[in-house]
Parts: C-alpha cells; structure tokens; sequence
C-alpha cells in the first residue's frame, strides 16, 4: 500500500431514477423541499465538502426536471427501465471510465447524511485492511423491515434481505442504509456480476458485498449513530417527518447560540439563516431562504423574512413581511402589515403601518406614513424612489417612481407625488375641502327610505 | 324470519338533552364546533349515511337551540327533567310511535361514530340470530371508570356499571360506549320494565340488556376498534382534543394524497376542504368552510380561506384572507395583506399588496396595484366593480362603486374614481402638485422649539 | 415559645449574582421574559404576597441592570467576587443587621415557585420543633446529578452533593432546590461557620444544615410536589421549555374557565390575560401583557392584541392588531389588516379592513372604510381624531389629526380631511375626474416596443 490513499479521488453515484410514486406529485421526489431547499441540494451541499473528483446522478423517471436543475453540478447515467439499486449504479459506468478512486454511493431521497459520515465511509475504505466495500449501517429502534449487515466487529459476514433472513438473522440489529463506498475498479467488476434472480427480477447492489466475501475479501460496515441522518423520503408524510426534525435541530442550535425563541416549535428556518446571539424571535415567524439578523434585533410575531439582511437593534413585526433585498439598517424599524422589497431602511428609519416599499432607498431618521405605497411599477418596468434622510413621508401617500424626496423634506398626507420634492421643501397633492352641509343628513334618510322599500318589496 | 330485513327502515335517536355543565358556556354543548362546524352536525352527517327514516332528537336545557338550529332535520323529544339515559329514550317514544324498525341510540356529544360503525350495528341486530339488542363496546388503554360489557364470543352476559362490578367484571377490558341498537318495539317494551333503584334515582338504558338477558333474549356485543371515535366531549379541554384528533386525521389524509404541509401541525383544515394533489401548504394556514384548490396552487404562510375556489397555479399570500365568494382562476395571485370577498379574479391577474376587492370582477391579466380598495359599500347597499382584462389601476386607488374600468385602462395612482373608464382611456383623480419651498425646514425649526419647551415645561 | 410566632417578620433573599454565562446574552439571565414579564418578576410576585418585611437581592454580573429594574422593589448586597451560595447569601447580611425574624432563601432563575410553597417554609419552620433550617426538597423523575436531602420522616440527616454522595445516599430520592429557609440569627451564624474546604473552594449554602445537625438541632425538609417549580433557567432552551409549560397551564387554565381555544397550542398568552367564559379564541392568536377580553367576544386567528379592552359580542380579526389603550366597546368589529392603538371604538362600530386608528375615539355605529388612516402624528406631536356616532368614513381616507368628525357625517372616499366636519355635513376632497381618451392604448403600444426593444438588447 506504499501509496497515499488520502490522494485518492472520489466520486459519488447518487440514486435518483426513481420519482417517488408515493408521493403522488408532478414534481420529482428529490425535487421536494426541506428547510427551504431540494432535498437533493442538501446532499450536493454534504457531498461538496468532500470536493469530489466527479457526480454522477442516475436518473430515469422525470429524468429532465433533475438534468435541468443540476446540468451544472454532475454529470447524468440514465437507468431505464429500473431494474435495481446494483442496475442503477452500473449506469455511472460509462461516466466513470476514466475515473479510478474511491466511490461513494448515495441516495437522493436520502438527503441529510453529513459529510463526516460520507468522511467516515471513505476512511475506512482506505484503512490498512483495504475491504473490497464499505457499507453504511444503522440500528433503528425497529429494525423490522430493513435488510440486515450480519457482521462482526466490523467485518461483515453477510448481506442479508429481510425476507430471506433466518430467525437468528434478523435478530441482528445492524440495517443497511443502502449506502456504500467501494473503489471504483472494485465496484464495476463486482457489479458485472450480481445476477436477478429473485422474484423481482432485480439487480441488487448489496450482492456485491457477498460476492466480494466468497471472493474472499474483507467488506467492512461503517455504523451511523442516528436512525434519522439515513432515513428516506419517500412520501410526503416522510416530507413533513424531515422538515420537523430539521426545524427541531435548528431551533435548539439557534437557543444554543443565544437566540430567544419564546415559542421555538412554531419558529420555522430555511437552511442558510443566520441569527446572531440576542436575537428575540416572538411566536409564528417564517424565516425563508437568505435572511441574516444582527444581534439585539427582535423578530416580533407573524413576521415573515426572505432574502433579508436585519442589523442590530432593528425591530420587525408584527406582520412584517420582508421580501428578497430588504436591508434594514440600525435601530430601524418595521411595524405592521408592511411590506418591504429591494429596500434600505437607513438608520433609525421607521415605516410602521400598511406600507409598501418596493425598490427604495430611505434615508437615515425618514418617517414613513402609515399606507404610504411606493409605485414602483408602471405595467412594464420598475423604477426607484429615494427618499432623503429625515424626511417626513405624510400617511397615505403614493409615491409614484421614479421619483426622489430629498432630506428632511415633507410629504403632505394623502398626496400622490409624481415629481421630485427638493430638500427641506413640502410637497401637498391634495383637492380642496369641499363642503356639502347637511347632505348626510338627507342622504341617510333617502338611503333608509330606501332600504326600508326594498326590504318591503324583497 | 322470512323478511328481508335489509328492507326494515332505521330510526335514530340522538339524546341531547344535558346543556354540557362543564362545557360553562351559554351555547349548549353539541352546537360548539369541531373543524368549522357544531359536533352534532358531525354526526348527523354520519347518521343521514344511513338514510334513517326519522330522526329523533332528545332534547332538555338549551332546546330552543337545538330546536332551531336542527328544526328542519329531525323531530324532537323533551327530557325534563332528567332522570338517566334510559328516560330520555323513552321521551322518543310518542315521535315513533308509528315507526317500525331499527333503532339507533346516539349521543349528540358522541360526535364522531362512523357510518360504518353503525351500520355494523345494524347489521349485527339484522343477524339471524335476531339479539334484542346490540351494545357498541371499545377497548380504551385504560378502562378504569367505564360500564363493562360482559361477554363470551360478542354474546352479552351482563352489562354493568363500573362501581358496581366485582373484581372479576372489572377485569373485562370491553366498555360500554353507550351506543345501542335495537327493534322499535323490543326497545320501547324493555325501557318501560327499567326501573330506577339506585343511588341516583335514574333510569339506565343498559339495564334493557340485563332485561332482556333475564327473559332468555340473546344480546350482542359489537366492538368499535377506536377509542377515540366514542370519546365523548363534555368539556372545552375535550373539545380542544376532538379537534386535534380530527385535524391530524385531516393533515395524514392530505399527505396521503399528494398534499405538501411543510408544517402539518401549524395548518387548520374544515369539516369540508378540498385541496388537490401538488398543492403546497406553507407553515401557518388556516381553512374555513368552503375551500377547494386546484392541483399546483401555493398557499403561502399566514393565509386564511374561507368560500374561496383556488384554481391551477394560483399563489396565494403570505397574508392573503380570502372571504366567502373569492374565485381565483387560473395563475392568478393574491399577495400580502390582501382581502378578496365575493370577487373573481380572472387569470393571471394579481393582487399583490395591501388591498380589498369586495363585489368585484377582475378581467384576465388586471394588475391592481398596491393599496387598491373597492368602495363597495355606501353605509346602506354593496355595489359592483368591474374592471377589464389587462387593466392596471395604479396603487393606493379607490375604485368607488358601482364603476366599470375598461379593457387595458389604467388608472391613475392615487385616483379615486367615481365615474366608469373606458376601455385603453387613461382615469386620473389627482390635484396639482404643490411645492413649498422651505416649509419643511422652517416648520422642523418650529417644532423642535415647540418641542423643547414642551419638555422644559412638562 | 411564648411569642406567636406568626408575628414573626418574612424576609426573603434572592440570589442573582450569576448573569447567566448559558443564555450567552448580554442581558442578566434573570431578567429574560416568560409569559410577556422578566423571570425575577413572577418570583417578586409570588414573594410579595408574603408581605416580606425586606427583600434583598445579591447582585454580581451585570448588577447595574437588576439596580436599575428593582431599585424601588428591594435592596441589593453585592456578592464580588462569587465563591458560592452559602458566601452569597453573607451579602445580605448587612441589609438585614437590623431584621430578625425568618429569612427564605429564593434564586432568580427558579422563578416559579409557589407562595403556598414559600408559606410551606415558613409555616414549617414556625412549627413546635423550631427547626434550625427548613429545607425545600423535590423528588424529580431523574435524580441523577442533584444533591440530595438524606431524610427521616421529614427530618434532615445529612445534606449530601452528589459527587460525594455514597451508593445508599443517591438512591435517595430527595433532591436539594437550594432554596432554604432560617431564623435570621440561625442563618447568618451558621454561615460564618462554613467552609470553602472543597475542591471548588466555594462556601456552599446546604452546609449550614449540617452543621446544625452536628450541633445537635434538628433541620427540616419540605417536599415540593412539582419538579417543574423548582426548576431553574439557565439556557435559552430551559427559558423555551418554561414558557411552554407556564403556556400549557394557562391554557388548560382558559378551558377549564370556559374558553374555547380551537387549537390551544397556538394560542400564547401574557401573564396577565383575562378572558372571560364564552370567549372564543382562533388558532395562532397572541396576547401580550394587559388585556381582557369579555363574554361572547370572538377573537379570530392570527390576531395580536396587547393593552387592550375587548368588550361583549365584539369581533376581532383575522389579522388585528390591537395595540395598548386600545378599547372595543360592545359589538364592534375590527377586521383583516387593522391597527387599533389609543383608540375607542365605540358600540358596534366597525373597522372592518386595511386601517390604521391611533389616538381617536371613534363613535357608536360608526364605519371606518377600508384603507381608512387616522395622520395622528407629524413627526414631534401626536394628534387626536375624533368621529362621531354613525359618521361613514368613506374607504382610503386620510384623517389629519387634530380633526372630528361629526355624527353621521361622511367623509367621501379618498378624501384627506384637514378641517373639521360638522354633524350631518358631507366632506369631500378630491379633485376632478380628468379623462385621457386612448392614453392607455397609446401607453401599452409605446411601452410594449420598449420592453422589446430592451430585451433584445439586453
């Protein structure tokens, strides 16, 4: 073994021909989300840390809506028709041709396997005692159903289907997760020849590890600590199973960290967000993908952030919605039943009530009107509006972009403001008071007459 | 038993008379809501499965409740005062006087007994080995304080009260629900030999059972696999549990079909929602009565939907309520903080922000823009708004009814229009724009004096 | 023993020293919120009803926030550096060099001890056997790593760590709280008698215990049901699971009161709610702290209601905020997207949609239209609004502060009144319905050739 096996490249096979008929979709299986994100994105983003030489992905079945998410990412073997795990992996052969290394084989719709467990596989497959195969095993708290790894002290023994096991076979405790690691010189000789014949007619993968054994090689199980990490997805009840355990990690990593969360169970976080400790989160927020909040911030309840960037001292909700660019700087603040998109909230800037704010610079100190909307969009394009530090946006304005507001200038209530307002200046749209005297008085009495008739004739 | 007795019509008793005392409410305990309706809708809608020939409902406190909510459904029987389960079935007695039939004994705070289990009731009192009656038993996890159904091979030996029951009796796991079957004129016959010695002074419906044991009749057992579907609910904690039995029932039954709940825990179902498969159902959701979605819609988080229809590829919120006549066709969207009652909104159109559209028609592709408010209601009558396909009204608008907006109009920002809009003309409501110059900086001067003195004196 | 002893003074010492280095928090653990209040205050509140004759508390870390909080409420020994508890409660010495009488030892992370738990102490220590200490022992599922109480029929043999503890000695079950209680005179010259001898070097509190049993006086334990009152928080997640348990108990609380609660999990209440039978509360609803709500009021889901007065029949939401000072007189209705914040809303008045109310009183049966905001603020004061009984405030209108409105006036839609309207009088500001005939048309030529125009270039 005089060379360094850390030098050897690896590639990973990752099974995903299958769409999952149970889960009864139009979407592939692997497509479904998680935490904000495909299931299968988490296993690329595990699997990318090991910086693989080469992915290969096995598709079949709604083959095209997996090339065009992941035609950047890995290369593709098609499997069809299906006729099994091993018949799945042959299909990376060609892609693999010139690939010689060690092999990981994975399992889109098993999505959460970190990345020191693949860590694990690997090392052991380069151990001193070189085995032919490396099989990951767990042991569920009800290993009814799962193929069993008869090993001992690691060495395994036999690979062994539920339904054909002895009583003393099941017995044992150690399930084959289905993954696998072997070289790749190693994997496609044994592959050619795993036979069908069983009632499903079907090419196994794990006959390469018995076929190994009667070769006389050592194949090795690797034990994986949690029945979770391999667990699969393959309907959307197992869907929503996932989503819950990674909600609950994610939460008590979030306490952990420092963050308050008054009522973590109904707190839900996307994959990449990012709270800073002293962070106060209230019950029902929705933090979706790309949302970073500064220390001191508090989230306050039914607020819902996506793409957003919180700074410290900010203070959001409830029901606030942040939409993708939203960047609220310091001790800014945003109330209820606001939107805010593509926007900088400078510091101190408040927009408190039933607002929109869509492709917008505020100011640092602005005041923000309740039901001011700015009309970002004309049917065709989307323009900006800025608005100058300390200026005072009256309620219920428009204002209509492209269009400036320059500092500490004021916009009167209910105006709709098409053209610039220049520093210091005030801007009012606003019709005469008309007064009609005593036209209420004699429109509530006609209206009651009226009403009285109708409720008399219907 | 030459008669096909599949022939012999069904009636129902549904005894209701007990308001629910630790219900502590004005509302009598059956008409409070299980997922959107009264429990004993739940339960008629089991029983009318059944097609029975009449139905009748015993009732005591609160009947004027009862008797006009279900006045059209059932006839009724007064229980007053009350004096044992057994005395109130006899108050059916003269509504059946001409019935001759089968007789189920419900219980309007038994909500949600099947169909099918009451027809295996029936069935069973159907058999050919004719029982007198037919007790429905269940098996809790923990039988302390439950009557005991004493039997060998489904043939009652004895039914008894739990506090009256010897060791041995206690020790039978099978339990009285409650529910019973039997012939009109067996039933009528046995309760009048029920006598009410004991310590309440009441009269027992199981004690027909004993009586008719007692003169030779066979009686027979059938068992009701759930526990959970005989609960009774006689409080606001039972309540809370009935609805969280049946909404998680609800959310597998969605999954199972294709549904996505991202967080099943957080989304509230009706007696009646209808979603499609590929609907996806984020975090926080509540569904009112009357909700159908079409396959491929998105209901984001923090929606409400009550009476509305959701078409294909509709996306619905964050924060969208959609009211009682919301139509959403095809690739339409109603985004945050935005009302819909009794409008369509045709395809493709949006709603983006912050508006109402009541008593509206939308045309295919209408944009609304933000702040949008139909003013459908004079103080008196609701009128109409109707705008055209490709129509774009400007943000923060008043459309005030009834009014017509053409074909590929647009209004305006800020406009509120009162008089209608012809297809392709331009609507604008808006006064001049008025410039200070200045004003905004002498009147911050001003008040920032004002200010200070206030703080000096104050 | 011939003074009455229940004359004898309470004062209570509470331990705060430690910020709390788990909460990872730049705010003192003690002060972090449960149910809407800071955690040493739920203890204060519990000490208070023993009308304790002193309250001292032993600040360290971050003391200059428990001054600033508590400074009327209590004096302060500070305990710097921190060599343990018996050495923290030396630091109440000084403030209690005139006091004698019983002394209970509390901790601000143990919040949620009971009073009838404290006046347990007491009482036991008042008792004829004149114990030295009084000791509150709990018996938790797991025992594992508390220290424990050694005890015969109540009385103390031997207060024992865990670490030190002999096999016989942790399979006792009784754990140490920590908290303690002693004669004034007891307590302080047991501690002088404490050593550090350990491999902490800290002078432990539950050692005076055992040298009073050494002196030959008898010590007591008393035995809190509840593991949960004793349990401290010391992390973010304790702080979780504390607010969910004080959480579930007010809401099992709610019920038994006769309130519904559809989904009770959803529903977060603040220490202080009142809510009366016959109150029905949707899922997702949030109360913080001040608000009571009446018979018959219907609070629907996502609303959030702080400081506000909630009377007969009224309807609140889906999705309203009700801010503090906010009233709801009998049968008003606030609906979707409304903001109520010192505002009165009159006998059936109704603000159905999209409003914003701060600062007004608003009449009986009066309509606020949707979209409706009230401009009580100009950027240093705020402003009242006031609107008299059955004024119709027609849909996006803007109030400008100070501004009434009389009874059954009307304010046109999309009106921004600035002045005053009398009753009866109709106010309308809006400018003329100015006409562009085929702008539209020429509009979405113009633009259509534009957006081509710059897709093929870009």
């Amino acid at each position: 073994m005089g060379r360094d096996m850390s030098e050897r490249p690896i590639a990973a096979i990752i099974l995903a021909a299958g769409k999952g008929t149970r889960m009864n979709s139009s979407r592939h299986k692997v497509l479904h989300e998680v935490a904000g994100r495909p299931m299968i994105e988490h296993l690329l983003a595990s699997v990318d840390r090991l910086e693989p030489h080469t992915l290969v992905t096995i598709v079949g079945e709604y083959r095209e809506q997996l090339e065009e998410r992941l035609a950047q990412r890995c290369v593709f073997g098609v499997q069809d028709p299906q006729l099994g795990t091993g018949h799945a992996v042959q299909q990376a052969e060609d892609a693999l041709a010139d690939f010689d290394g060690d092999v990981l084989v994975l399992y889109g719709d098993v999505p959460f396997v970190k990345t020191q467990t693949m860590r694990a596989m690997i090392d052991r497959l380069r151990a001193d005692d070189a085995p032919a195969a490396v099989v990951l095993g767990f042991e569920p708290d009800d290993p009814l159903r799962y193929g069993r790894v008869v090993s001992q002290q690691g060495q395994i023994i036999k690979m062994v289907e539920y339904k054909d096991a002895s009583e003393d076979e099941r017995a044992c405790t150690m399930c084959n997760s289905g993954l696998l690691a072997a070289r790749s010189e190693d994997l496609f000789a044994l592959l050619s020849r795993v036979k069908n014949e069983n009632a499903q007619a079907e090419y196994y993968l794990p006959d390469i590890v018995n076929i190994a054994i009667a070769d006389g090689r050592n194949c090795a199980v690797v034990s994986c600590d949690s029945a979770e990490e391999v667990a699969g997805i393959n309907s959307r009840a197992e869907l929503a199973a996932a989503e819950a355990q990674w909600q609950e990690t994610a939460r008590e990593d979030a306490m952990a960290n420092g963050v308050t969360l008054r009522a973590p169970e109904t707190v839900f976080f996307s994959y990449d967000t990012q709270l800073a400790p002293d962070v106060v989160v209230e019950p029902n927020v929705v933090f979706g993908p790309g949302v970073t909040v500064a220390s001191g911030a508090l989230i306050r309840a039914f607020s819902h952030l996506e793409g957003a960037r919180v700074d410290e001292g900010v203070e959001v909700g409830p029901y606030a919605r942040l939409r993708p660019g939203a960047v609220l700087e310091a001790n800014s603040k945003v109330g209820n039943f606001v939107e805010i998109k593509k926007t900088t909230l400078g510091e101190g800037a408040k927009a408190n009530h039933l607002s929109y704010l869509g492709d917008a610079t505020v100011g640092a100190g602005a005041n923000i009107g309740a039901g001011t909307i700015t009309c970002n969009y004309d049917g065709y394009f989307k323009h900006q509006t800025k608005i100058g530090p300390r200026a005072f946006i009256g309620s219920n304005s428009a204002l209509i972009a492209p269009v400036n507001i320059g500092a500490d200038a004021i916009v009167a209530a209910g105006s709709a403001v098409s053209r610039d307002v220049n520093d210091g200046d005030l801007r009012m749209v606003r019709a005469d008071q008309l007064v009609k005297p005593g036209w209420a008085d004699r429109f509530h009495d006609a209206m009651k007459k009226k009403k009285a008739a109708a409720k008399k004739n219907g």
